[in-house]
């Protein structure tokens, strides 16, 4: 699982600063969060071939989240895409989408299909193959949802010291991956669980942007391997972070740490602050492994 | 009269590309003439204090004209703007951006007057002091203006030669510029024909974009000192330039030479075309002085 940050800063685009949108990338599929203005333009100078994205996920309609992915599916249209594109989002992104296609008299020639979310407690929306997306309610100013990406591995580990000697051939392979016994050349069956170890734990993301200090998110998140989590505020605007329903660099890291997940990434950062360190000093003083995000930063699970 | 050009390429925006965008400075003022995405980080790179924006012309509703407004009325309220911002353009445009708002929760604070374009006839749309604004309607696959600015000088130009050695104060100028005889302090009086010269003939720019090759538009940009013509394609592609009611190049030049314009400016590029001095070659077999728009680059009447 590999994730691409896009952008990171709150409200409004910079010269060089962009606003929120993250890749996800799992056993070769693109997924898109969030999509600022400008998004398919820093696809570009990621040199991502975006027409692979079939699903995007909008977590709230404030621009700073959306206001780019009308250009995104315009360009898909001009770009010959046939394709499905699947847009998962709160409800009221299908006509915001819709009204311009019309007015602008140029409809997809590619199926796009709106998935309008509107339940406040957590719900699976997507699940296909080895991977899940299911939403985190979050607490903000208008109905958002954060999303927990999971990825299963179905296959079992080969155990390369067992193997060792054995003159496997890659059909072998296929069949310790699948949890069979094989049936060596010489006739000898040996039983997977010699040569195999149980598949590797999910592997699991969870993003959470736009969010106030909100513990209810905690069990939904708990030890997952990354978590990125919206720290808009420093601590000594916290009054100004419960006011406007965001979060404290310190707050995520309480957050983290009651979560117990492994690794902490804050992002959504206020363009008032010069000095981005100031939000990594402060989280760490209540949780151990953070990191920041930044534009073209990229992060592995 | 100050032109700069945001963004001068068709369709989607790239990585340093951009769609339709221009700024029109006249008399201290200033105007914007459509808004592709990213319209705001251009406004930045190229250091304009845009807060002082009050008036924004979109030509039609086709994503690379406008799909960056929604983001810098938003940044406007972000900014803290109180003075009103007046949108001219097509029909619908204020339901775009007004379900934008109610849906984000997040109304501006400052008046948005939307004035909704129908005329299939030019039309003043704006005139206040020395400034006129009219539409040039045009022929695309959806309603569609472009615009003609006009800069009047209502002053008087002064004569430097006939005011030699006068030893003319400050209030003296003024009173020339309205056209005013003058008393000099040792009690001659002279008449303003004797020290002036009439005003300077009004400045006039022609925006006209997009549009397939369309003669009407002759009489209403006779003679203009600069006139920008789109020229999405080269000869080679007339017949997509029919197609989609774009132009070529020598179209653009056709219209210039037969309006008797001072001067054109080539834009609305096809990224197809990697090598944008053909649009010059070709323009130049028909019309003597021609240039080729560029992002940043800045044209003065």
């Amino acid at each position: 699982m590999k994730i691409t940050i896009l952008g990171c800063y709150s409200a409004t685009p910079r010269k060089d600063k962009h606003t929120s949108s993250q890749l996800i990338e799992m056993n070769g599929k693109l997924f898109l969060i969030d999509c600022g203005e400008g998004t398919q333009m820093q696809l570009r100078k990621a040199k991502i071939k975006f027409n692979r994205i079939n699903h995007i996920f909008i977590s709230h309609l404030h621009g700073d989240h959306f206001y780019g992915l009308i250009g995104l599916i315009s360009t898909f249209r001009l770009t010959g895409r046939t394709k499905t594109l699947n847009i998962y989002g709160p409800k009221g992104i299908k006509e915001i989408i819709t009204l311009q296609l019309k007015l602008a008299n140029s409809w997809t020639n590619y199926p796009l299909n709106f998935h309008e979310l509107t339940s406040e407690i957590s719900e699976t929306i997507y699940e296909k193959e080895s991977v899940s997306v299911e939403t985190l309610p979050l607490d903000h100013r208008v109905y958002t949802n954060g999303f927990l990406f999971t990825l299963r591995s179905s296959c079992r580990k080969i155990n390369s010291k067992a193997i060792n000697g054995l003159n496997l051939k890659p059909y072998h392979f296929d069949q310790l991956k699948k949890g069979l016994s094989i049936l060596l050349e010489d006739g000898t069956n040996i039983k997977n669980n010699e040569l195999t170890f149980d598949p590797e734990k999910p592997k699991r993301y969870a993003y959470c942007s736009d969010t106030s200090y909100n513990r209810d998110l905690i069990p939904l998140i708990k030890q997952v391997d990354l978590l990125y989590h919206e720290s808009t505020f420093l601590e000594k605007d916290i009054d100004l972070a419960e006011k406007t329903k965001h979060s404290t660099a310190i707050q995520a890291a309480k957050i983290a740490k009651e979560a117990k997940v492994k690794k902490l990434i804050l992002g959504h950062y206020s363009s008032r602050y010069i000095d981005k360190n100031i939000f990594f000093n402060e989280a760490s003083t209540i949780f151990k492994d953070v990191d920041l995000s930044e534009d073209f930063k990229t992060f592995l699970v």
